[in-house]
Order: C-alpha cells, then structure tokens, then sequence
C-alpha cells in the first residue's frame, strides 16, 4: 500500500486487557486532540496484545503507512512489557543498556521509596539510534525513534504518565506534519436531533467523500458534536462561522471538555443565580451532573431525591390530590415539585424532572420514555412533555440533559 | 506474518468518528465478551477512518492473521459507507445487486415511515460469495463471507442493532474455534486495591508470559475486576475458586454488567430492606447510581441533596453546634446526616457522605480526597474515613462505590 496523504498519524495501543478483555482504549482521544494541532490527523488505531511478533508486525505495518506513529504501553519493568523488543525487532536494531537511563530509573524508585525490582534493568534498554524520552511522573522512560519517511514513539500505558510525556516530551520534538496542518473547529448542540442538525449544515460541505472542509457529527443522549475539519483555515473558518449562526441558540459551548452542566454553570455564575433540583425518575443524577462542576456551591443549595409519591408529599408539598388526578408522572405534578423545590430552598430557580425510566412501570396512556420537566423562576413555572428513546440509562441522561438545556435557555 | 493459535480473532471497526475525532471504540468490548463462550480471542483491534483503500488493507491483512474477523461500521446508504466495496476490493469479488435484499430494506424503510433515500440501492450490493444477515433492528444488511481459514463478518456500527445482529445472526453460524475454546471466569471485588488483589492471588498464576491460566487485573475507582483465562477448564476452575475463596466478602459479583449497585439492590430486596440517602459533596450521585437499577422504586425512597451547611440544618435536623464545632467534613456531621436522613424517611438503612472533593476547598488539616461516610441502622450509626486519591470525578466516584460497598456488607 503507498503511503497516504502527509500529515497522518498511527496510534498503537498494547496490552492484553485491550484485545482479550475488551476494554475500550481511551489514551488515544487524548493523543488525538492533542496531535491535531500540529497537523497530524489520526488515520489508523489498532490495539495488541503484550505480544512481541504482533506488535512488531503492527509497528513496520504503520511505520511504512504513516508519517507518525505513537504506541502507548508495555514499557514497564516486567516481562509481559515487550514493546522495546517489538521495537527492536521491527526495525532490525539493537538494544542496549544504557547506564545513564538506569541511573535515573534507580533513583526515581528510591524517591518513591520503592524497591527497585530485579527486572527494572529491563527499562533501561534503548534500541540503537532512540532517544530517550524522560518520565516525570513514573519510572518507564519513553523512546523517540527517527525512521527515513516516520517517526516512531513509544510512551507509557499509565494514562497520566503518558499525558505528560506527550505533551512536555513529545509534542515539541515533532515538526509540523508534512502538508499544510489540518484546521480542526468543533461545536456542541442541544435540543436537536442529529437529522435536525444534518439538515441544517449539510449544503455547506461538499457531497461525496473526500470533502474539505468534512463534516463529522457525533451523537450523544441529548447533545450532538459538530466537528468542522479541513485544510484550507479560511475554509473551515467560513464553513464554521455559518454552521454557528444557523444553529444559533442551540449551540452550547465551542470547548470539547465542557458538557451542558459547564454552560448552565457559567451563566447562573454570571447572572448570580442559585438553583435547587426536585428529581423522581433521575434518582439524583440531575444534581449528581450540576456539582460535577468545580465551585458549583456558590450556587448549588440542594436538592430533593423524591423518588415515592409520599416523598414527593411530605418533602415537597405536592398535593396529594394532584398525584391522585394527573399521576406522579404529569405536567401538575412536574411544576408542584418545581415550584415547592424553590419555595423551600429559597433559590431564583428549581427544576423538576418526573417519568417512567423503564424497563417496567409503562402504560398505553403513559409508555416508558415519558417524562415531565419543569422549570420555575420568581416570574414563572412552566412544564414540558418528552419522549425520550432507549433504555433507562440512555432516558435517564436525555432527561438531565434536557432538563440542564432549559436551564441555560432560561 | 505466520498464522497465529487458532481461536484467535480481529475486530476492526469503521468510521472517521474513531479515528480523526479519537472517539472511544466500545462494540468491541460487546463482541469480545460474546465471542469468549465459543473459544475465539480477540488478539487485533483496529479502527480506520470510512476510506476504502485503508479498509481493504485492514481486511486483507487481518484475514491472512486470524481465524474470525469482524467489522463494525460503514454499511449505511450513503457515499461515506464503504464497508461492502472494501470487502469486495480485499478479496477481489464482484458486487452484485441483490433484488430480495433490495425488496427488504424498502419494505423496512415503509415500516419506519421514513422515505427510501436515493443511495438505498447501495445497501443491497452483495459481494459475490457472500451471506447476508438480516438486521432486525435497522436498514443495514450485515454480510457473511467464508474465505479459505478465515471467516469474514460485517455488522452494523449503531450499537443495538450491531448487538442484535451479532447475537441472532452471526454467533449461530459461528463453528466453535479451532483449538480448545478459552475459559473465561471473572469476579469483581471492592474494598481491595489492585496491589492488595495482586498480592493475595498472584502465587496461583505461573510467572512469566505467558502463563495458562492467566491473570488479568481491571481497575476503576473502588472496584478491581480479575478475569481469569485459560485452555484447560478444569484448571481455570481450580484457580478461580481459590482466587474467590482468598478474596471472601470483598467479592460482590460474578456478572460483568453488574455494579456494586446491582450487588446492593439484591441484597436490599431479597431482606425487604428500605433505603434513603444524604449526600454532600456526591450531589446525588450516589441517589443515581442506586436508582440506575430496575425496579428501585421497592427499596429506595428518597433522597436529600444537602451542598450548603443551611440545607444540612434545615432539611436533615443537623445541629449548627456540630458543623460549628467539628466542621461539615466530619464525623460527627456524616453521623448526624445519616441519623436524619433514615429519621425522616423512616427506612431500615440511610447511606450519607460528606467530604472534600476539590480542586479548590482543600487545607492541611482536611485535605482534597478527605470524605466521612456514614451508614445508620436501628441499631448503629457508624462513620468511616477516607482519604480517595485523583480528581473530582474520581473522589466522588471512589466515595459513591464506597458508599455501596458498606450498604452491601451491612
């Protein structure tokens, strides 16, 4: 296969809890984000096991392929750790003990006030022509192999060793990719579904694949991601800019790191406001996503989990008569939970959220997926009807993420 | 590359989403635990952006390396779907369309009342020799090819119909692999770290990969997962049960969808036990995790979400000499938390937490990390301290699995 466009990258992730176990490989998102401003595009991710011949048949396969290849994992002291001898043998070079990276890897256990283990010469051995990446945070040094068309890395599996070393080690070694760096601009929105959003941008991008600038969309329970990426920046610029107005209020951050409950967060800061939650089918997870924001007690007071009718009763002052009428799960009772939530805590707003999460507990009238939201100001209690899609979990994160959207509208 | 052990599978999964935005790749960990019972391990994960030449190479060089390869992703209508021209490219068959499969996917678009998109022909191309599977969930036919030693399978990438498909049609027309299928057992354990599960198992694994059975530790906050794997049934038996038996009460669950939360909800509904809960710092993380469980409404009733030292006065009857005198982060408010909340709610057993979970709030004296839990019963209120490591996300989660684990061993 001839090497694809400049400026693509390889991630290679090692260990057997990855390929065996399953387990879902995060390190690469990191790398990704962080990559990209350099102009390296992520274009292969593969994981193996802690299994020389497979990682060194992976490494000559993405080294011929890919201008960068980053590999995280199997750098440490134990005899499973096999990616400097994957290296080696990839590449047909050496491996040598260096004693000058063992020095170091001794002292960093003694200021750890661990015993060096008997296999930690292991770290210490460098394939002919690396260089050395150093720790800061943990005892396995990285490697930096220049190959004629490549360039090789090898950082720790340890999600914050790895960060680290990315990004005081790594990233100021490699020059910026080979084309002209990719422009990458990213937007999230809620309160549209992805077809919503689709229809709204889509005559901005070319059709047929390749387009520059290209359209990704990721979807989410409540929340769809736009990413906006090419290789022209006035392009991207534009094609962006337009994106944003037409999806205007919609659109609730620009920061891939901040969810729903960091805009809201911003604004009842901004505004001075505090706020109280009455939940019943969310079980808490509404004020569990408000305090997942750092400083949310300057304006968080507290919440109610009222999960029984009584509870709903006796802690909110919803009348009895109510729930007998509507049903626990009803625009009436919705507000009364909102309006008694604020009245108690004394805040300038409360929201409320009452539905069937499922899987049980629906009805013909009432199916699982129903729910009710309110939200009640000084000036006004209002409730919506939705119907959400999936099962409970899935319910239970549209009906918080709806619910945090209204928050911020209001 | 020589053929590797037989039993030994590849997962490559498709779309930009996984590569240029970095998105965690998660139908894998489905498909590999699904494959186990039959004896394949997942030894190859790749995942590549919807590019049919970088496709093609991925099958290609897959099906030359492992028994089973299954592809996720890229069987949509659309110009960006290119699964099925890819398969067709990397074993050098013919597409052909297929007039049944056409008649089914309009059939299923009427079904949905969603109109037949002008690419949905592409849906019905059928590389030569190929089976398809039909989806019960979705337009996108999956498709089957058996190639000399490798078998060749395409699913959808939506998640429910890619689990659908992979259950009802793929795992049936499965041959049990070639060698002796692999043994999987796992247990998950909290209250250990993973060096105090290590130490206590290790001497039952032979040292030096690789070792059969092997060991493998999954760690998240406050839960340690060992799976152990293996040819030989009889051996991984002996070894699980004795790794169980060393492990005791710390052991919460055999079942690896199950949380300690599910662990907890058993024990609550099989005594008739009542629970409500009194959360500072978790802001109701705790009331969701446990109400995350179908069918909590018989054991949980309510919930307070007290952030402020007002609402911990006013909602829960805490004395403000105690907050005064000891501080909110303490033993005696965890106590008085937990008092109140199983006071008011008049149920069997209140969980409370109170603690510090940063970045900012933290001193010598009470650090970041630092929480009090308290559990009370009629017959005992009793706190316990803690002092969880990492950030935010991470303390409250530690003090919520924490939290259930007491709940569980009371």
């Amino acid at each position: 296969m001839s090497k694809p466009a400049a400026g693509q990258a390889a991630i290679i992730a090692v260990g057997t809890e990855l390929t065996a176990d399953g387990r879902p490989e995060t390190n690469g998102t990191i790398i990704t984000r962080a990559l990209a401003p350099l102009g390296y595009e992520v274009a292969w991710r593969a994981a193996t096991p802690d299994d020389e011949s497979s990682l060194a048949h992976a490494l000559r396969d993405a080294a011929a392929r890919f201008e960068l290849v980053v590999v995280t994992g199997g750098l440490g002291p134990t005899v499973d750790d096999v990616t400097r001898e994957a290296m080696a043998r990839a590449f047909g070079v050496a491996l040598r003990h260096d004693e000058r990276v063992f020095a170091s890897i001794r002292a960093r256990y003694e200021h750890y006030g661990r015993p060096l283990p008997v296999t930690a010469a292991r770290q210490a051995q460098v394939p002919e022509g690396a260089e050395v990446l150093e720790n800061d945070a943990g005892t396995a040094p990285g490697l930096l192999l220049r190959r004629p068309g490549s360039i090789v890395a090898l950082l720790p599996g340890v999600p914050h060793e790895m960060e680290r070393m990315l990004e005081r080690r790594l990233l100021p070694r490699l020059p910026v990719a080979g084309g002209r760096p990719a422009v990458v601009r990213l937007l999230k929105v809620s309160g549209l579904s992805e077809s919503d959003v689709q229809s709204a941008v889509i005559d901005l991008f070319a059709t047929g694949a390749p387009s520059d600038p290209a359209l990704t969309l990721l979807t989410s329970p409540g929340e769809v991601t736009v990413v906006v990426r090419g290789r022209g920046a006035a392009d991207v610029e534009r094609v962006f800019a337009e994106s944003r107005r037409r999806l205007g209020a919609h659109v609730f951050t620009e920061d891939p790191r901040a969810g729903l409950e960091t805009a809201a967060a911003e604004l009842l800061a901004a505004r001075g406001w505090t706020v109280a939650t009455a939940e019943s089918c969310t079980g808490g997870l509404l004020g569990a996503t408000l305090t997942r924001v750092p400083g949310s007690s300057a304006w968080f007071r507290q919440g109610w989990i009222t999960y029984s009718n009584e509870a709903k009763i006796a802690l909110l002052g919803v009348e009895p008569g109510l729930i007998e009428r509507h049903g626990a799960v009803s625009a009436e009772v919705a507000d009364a939970m909102a309006g008694g939530a604020r009245r108690l805590a004394g805040t300038d707003v409360a929201l409320s959220i009452t539905g069937i999460a499922g899987p049980d507990g629906g009805t013909a009238d009432k199916p699982v997926g129903l729910v009710y939201l309110s939200l009640a100001t000084a000036a006004l209690t209002r409730s919506t009807r939705h119907h959400f899609p999936g099962d409970r979990d899935n319910i239970r994160l549209f009906a918080v993420r709806t619910a945090l959207n209204r928050l911020r509208l209001a």
